[in-house]
Formats: structure tokens, sequence, C-alpha cells
């Protein structure tokens, strides 16, 4: 096995729809699902409102301390979409209607016999030095500025999106997973061993996830899950076995 | 109408099972819409992995932007739970074993014939100077460490504790909200109309968010739910008649 650096990202989730509650994220977990096969780590996420400021600082932060950052949202020709010249803001670059985005849209609207109208031209508006990502549903593309990988609120959209971005991303090492799902058993029972298996395993990171589920009738199952993940797979072999003779003790 | 502050919250999760991709969070829309009806707006969320910095710098910055912060997971009893020390450890404070905490285990442990393993004695382990938060499921407590409230990350544990919190908060103007789903629309059609209806209502928030369905056979439904945010609800019934109009206009 060749020692590999682990490579990580961050994710901006533009959007006030989701801090008000009416909608649940759900791109969160579709790019880590997406960059997980790649040998790339989620290492924070920021969700924030659809306020400049905000989005800026966010930007840099996750910018500079991971290796790469995806932004989902606020990319529509609508005057809530901001995302654009947040992110130029973030960079100190310029940005304006760029050929290349108009010529994929009026190509797209043409297509569908639509009106190129002022504000859907305003999503040909793309940071000065930034490569465009191509949106395989609604056309209108999204956009790489260095590390930052502006995709669409629109899962759907997001999903296509990633599609034209993953030959750009370089990966480390891949995080493998296993995991050992305990019915009936309590983390305080497991904990010390769970704890020495740990210590012993300086390369896996377990962790403990208690469970429950509603009977009905006042009745409640409980549960706990083990997960294990190391690049080491190897070590994870070892540490899963551990974790299933752990389980087959607690019952 | 009387003048409110906005008040707003901040939620720190903690997990590296979010980040991983394989568990989806559902606290945030919870506490988001719990707290919504008491006048306290979401403002940011961070989601970070289960590491002492990580946790220190987020708890530490959405305490200090936000009128309240919150945060979900990391307080059980395995080696992964560190929490309670990371929030003691954002405000200076020490933190063992404490009476009361350690009395509640106790009892709880007590009714349902389990020992209290030195694990669970873990989850006794409270920051001097906090107030804690009851658990109606598990009773292992949470606790309020000045603005910041730890619940747990079991959504159904996190729930309960909110009952237990609610009575501390403070909210200020309530956020109404009311929303318009328009089938068969596009955003390039509505986006100048719904520009000038924003510049209109400065004490307005309006957003606008595209859908698609799959409709199976490789047709897409798509549409456009338009959503407006107020303190101010005679001002939102006018911007939700007007968005109504729209609507009618463009089908």
């Amino acid at each position: 096995m060749t020692a590999t650096a682990i490579v990580t990202a961050g994710i901006v989730v533009i959007g006030d729809e989701i801090l008000s509650g009416r909608t649940r994220d759900i791109n969160v977990q579709q790019i880590a699902e997406f960059l997980s096969p790649l040998g790339i780590s989620l290492k924070e996420v920021r969700i924030v409102s659809d306020d400049q400021d905000a989005i800026v600082e966010a930007v840099r932060a996750l910018s500079e301390r991971c290796d790469y950052a995806f932004t989902t949202g606020g990319i529509g020709p609508t005057h809530d979409d901001i995302t654009a010249d947040a992110v130029a803001a973030a960079f100190g670059r310029s940005i304006d209607v760029r050929d290349d985005a108009r010529e994929i849209l009026e190509h797209w609207y043409a297509k569908s016999g639509s009106e190129i109208t002022p504000a859907r031209m305003r999503m040909a508006r793309i940071p000065e030095g930034a490569i465009l990502i191509e949106n395989p549903v609604t056309g209108a593309p999204g956009f790489q500025l260095e590390n930052v990988f502006v995709l669409a609120g629109v899962p759907k959209i997001a999903r296509g999106m990633l599609e034209d971005v993953a030959p750009r991303l370089t990966g480390g090492a891949v995080t493998h997973s296993v995991s050992v799902r305990l019915e009936n058993a309590r983390e305080g029972d497991l904990a010390a061993a769970l704890g020495e298996l740990q210590d012993q395993h300086a390369d896996v990171s377990i962790g403990s996830y208690p469970w429950f589920e509603d009977l009905g009738g006042g009745k409640l199952k409980r549960g706990v899950a083990l997960v294990a993940r190391s690049t080491d797979e190897a070590a994870l072999e070892d540490v899963e076995r551990a974790l299933e003779a752990l389980g087959a003790s607690q019952t």
C-alpha cells in the first residue's frame, strides 16, 4: 500500500430555504457520497443565508482550509441569486456576462423556444478567470474559480454538474468504512471495549451511534451502529472482526 | 404592531457520520422548525468533524455572532463523544462529574436495572457553571453554558431536550412565511417582476426556488416555488396577493 495524502473538501450551502427549515438539504449527503470513492473527505460544511458577506466569509474560510470547496444554491436568474457575485468578491475578481456562457444559454434557449430575458442573461455572469461547469439539466452553467466549484442548488442539477467536475479533482487515499449494527445493545455497555479498540488502532476512526426505533404503543427498540473508517483496508478488516465479536458478546 | 428585534440562532452539528454521507442530518430542520414560531431565526449552521479544535472554533464563532447557539451530537458515553469537553474548552471552563447529573443517571439506571459503568459516568461530566437540560428519552442530560445549548445527536432525544430549553429562550419578532407553488413556470420568465416586487417591499424577503419532478420515461415536470418571509404580516399579505397574481399571469 502506498501512503497517500488525505484530500479534503468543504461545502457552503447557500440557502435561506434550508435555514428556515422549509427545505431539508440533501446536497451535503449527495456530494459526500460522490467525493468519498474519489478519495476526498468532507471536512466541514457551512449553511449560510442569502447574504453576500456571509457567503464571502464562508467561501474564503473553506477554500483556505480544504483542498476543494463546493457551493450549492443561488446561481439562478432571480434577484435572490447572488452566489456568483459573492464568489467573485471572495477572490477579488471582476464579474460580467461572458461570451462562452452566453453562447451556451443562447443555444439552450433556442432549442426550447424560450426567450433570453435580461434575467436569464444574469446566468451568463461568470467571474474573470473561472472555468465553466456543464449543466446537463437546464443549461445555465456553474463555474470553477480557483479551488471553488459553484454548483446549482437543485439536487438533480448539482448531481449532473458533479459529473463534469469529477475529472478536475485529484483524490487521495480512499477512506473505506465498515459498519456493524447491533440490536438491543447499549453504548454504555460497549464503551470500555470500544475505547480500548480505538486505542489499539490509531489509523482507524471508530464511531458509535445509538439508534431508536419507535415500534408504536409506547414501545421503543434500541441499538447501536458501530462504524469504522480508515484508508488502511487491512487494519479496517481487523477492526471489523473485533466489532463483530463485540456484538456477539452482547447478545 | 410593536417593532421587535430579530433574534438569531446558530447550530453546530458535530458529526463524522454526517460528513461521511452515511447519515443525512435532520436536526437542522427540526431545530429550525422548533425555533421559528418562538421568534428565533436560524442564521448559520456548521457541520464539523469529531475534532476538539474544530468544535471549539465553531462553538465560539456561532456563540458570538448569534443570540443562541445549539450543538447536536457527541454527548454519549463512548470515546468519540467529546462535545462536553470541547464546549467547556471553548469557554475556558473546567469540567468534571457533577453531583446533580450523577444523581439523574443513578436514578435512571436504577429504574432500568442497568449498571453505571465508568463509561456511563462520563455522561455526568458537566462544565462548571452549566445548567442541565432534561433528557426525557434516555436520562443522560444535556447542558446550557452561556448562550450555548448542548443537545444529543439522536433526533428523538434532541427533540425532547428542546422542550426543556424552550422556556429559557427569549424570542423576538416571529417571521411568518407564505409560499406559492407554480407549475410549468420558469424562473427566467418571473425574475423581472419578482425583482420589482422585492424592491417595493424591503421588509419582506422573497425567494424563488425552481423544482423538477421526474415523471418517468425521460419526462420532467418543472415549476417554481415562490416563498416570502417577513415579521410584518400586513406587508406579507400584500406580497402573497402579488405572488398569486404573478402565478395567474403565467398560466
